[in-house]
């Protein structure tokens, strides 16, 4: 295990992608934004990820020079085509064209192709939040999860996320695989060569398991909370692959099929009313009994807030495979692994 | 236990409400969507309902001859006063201002105060898919739900509806409250005199719990999904109460919060090919192999639409507990029974 201080590795991460021949201002952004999900304690969306756009680069799906373009905008909609460059700067785009639509019409949806990764979905929907709006995104892509009651591998981990700004307090930032678990956990999991938790993954024959290897073997993830998981699954296969033409289940052929959205507070009510009432409500749960077995309450966005405030200050922590799989990565374009703490 | 057919349930209930006041057209509409309600098997929706709404009037909560007004209308979205009439005509007024506001802008949102039960929320979303629109919609309400990891009843049952329209097969409908179960669903448990199944409810102490009478004992549904359907939980309290400005939590002063969306899919791409990806993505669903203890893989809607072809051949069955206290708020209104089959 190797601990890390946050600046020293975003310039690190920055620097690899820079040398693979990315802009300078998309390293910049994209490393910001990965190793901003260390911060918060999500490693599945962290510097693990290097080398995996990395790999994606060798094989052509990165086009680490293009950025993305708005193909379409009218009333309070938008279709960005992010020409497979960095999903990050596409889902960047699509937020602040929803956050533009909504500002004059209310509500704003945008739709995003051709994306590639795009990261935590929360980072866009804290875009919102910053402009006092309530955010909404979501992106499909994969095959790893099995239907409710299914056992073949038809369906993302399709994340969603919920942002909803407050006034003073703290907001609520709501964001999960629409699976038990989403893919980058489970390899958090085979990183460290740990078992899964029970209820997460079954093998080929849809058995309960607990390998971390399950899905070279053919197993699938299960959906969260049964068929209600099941069915916002499905929703992210049509709003993030049916409504961009990219196909849906198995046949979908992007990467990370986006679906952002942006609700202006203040065309429905004042937004000090409105934040006062998120202030409240955060309160209240926090405030509320913990049920036997536990200690607190929390609200969304909670345990992302104190990894960050710990990180921030103690360094991030990456266990050895990660470790040497990325710096590996780096010194093939002659980065000097980062100074640890 | 009583069977009934639904065109004779129809209009006793209708009578019911025209009966206690209500204009015929509005008690037709409120009939149609109880009955309804029975027919796709979600009998804690359906004619259930007639003595609670009744009960309502005479504590002077329902004002059954008010219809509901737009108060406000501007770009994507809209404000509907349901005026504290029956909530079925408001919803039914939110959603189509949202298709009206989606026919024009791409994305519409409408929000409903001062607004009545609402019923199903799957009603609204399937006006959607009737008009080739994404539906999506919510409503607020009660404190019978505890937040994850606490025992405070703070929360409503909160339930959410999404509505995805296919070209020539059957459209995705998902509906369903973000606790594990609806209130209604419980006390259909209760009026059986049937112990709750484990892991729906727990006591006042935050226990678990299978007894159908907790609520009154001071006890709380759980969440659906853990953390996962508690963050939708508080999207509900978001978008269907601090929106409205009726309050969150146990300081909301509404009855159902509301919140319809709609999504024009021809703003993004030909209905054709959306549909016909809907169309695939659940016959991919239907065919794929089960899992060991199941039969068949099902998609959000089915069980409604089985339920509502066997109920519409067979009759609506009643039971005793229910029809007795139907039959006696009709007395009182000398409506009488409705023939059985």
């Amino acid at each position: 295990m190797r601990r890390v201080k946050a600046g020293v590795l975003r310039k690190f991460t920055a620097s690899v992608f820079e040398a693979a021949g990315t802009p300078e201002d998309i390293a910049e952004t994209v490393s910001n934004m990965l190793v901003k999900a260390n911060l918060c304690g999500v490693d599945s969306h962290g510097v693990i990820r290097i080398t995996e756009y990395i790999g994606e680069m060798d094989r052509g799906q990165y086009k680490v020079k293009e950025r993305p373009k708005i193909i379409k905008e009218k009333g309070g909609i938008g279709i960005v085509d992010g020409r497979w460059g960095f999903g990050q700067i596409t889902g960047i785009m699509a937020m602040e064209l929803a956050m533009k639509k909504a500002k004059t019409h209310g509500i704003g949806a945008v739709i995003a192709k051709r994306t590639n990764h795009i990261g935590r979905v929360a980072d866009y929907t804290e875009l919102a939040i910053k402009n006092k709006m309530i955010g909404f995104g979501l992106t499909n892509g994969g095959v790893a999860v099995a239907p409710w009651q299914g056992k073949d591998g038809l369906l993302g981990t399709n994340p969603i996320s919920y942002g909803i700004p407050a006034w003073r307090g703290d907001p609520i930032v709501m964001d999960y695989a629409t699976s038990v678990s989403s893919y980058g956990k489970i390899d958090i999991y085979r990183s460290k060569g740990k078992e899964l938790p029970n209820g997460w993954v079954q093998d080929k024959e849809g058995n309960p398991s607990n390998d971390p290897g399950f899905f070279s073997k053919g197993g699938t993830i299960l959906t969260f909370g049964g068929y209600k998981g099941y069915g916002l699954n499905l929703v992210v296969e049509s709003l993030g692959g049916a409504l961009l033409g990219e196909g849906v289940s198995d046949e979908f052929v992007g990467q990370n099929g986006t679906y952002m959205q942006a609700i202006d507070v203040e065309h429905f009510i004042p937004f000090a009313k409105f934040g006062k009432d998120i202030d409240k409500l955060v309160t209240k749960m926090r405030k509320s009994r913990p049920a036997p077995g536990y200690t607190e309450v929390l609200v969304p966005g909670d345990p992302e807030r104190r990894a960050f405030a710990e990180r921030s200050k103690a360094g991030i922590e990456l266990n050895d495979a990660i470790w040497e799989m990325t710096m590996k990565t780096a010194k093939r374009f002659g980065v000097e692994e980062p100074e640890t703490v």
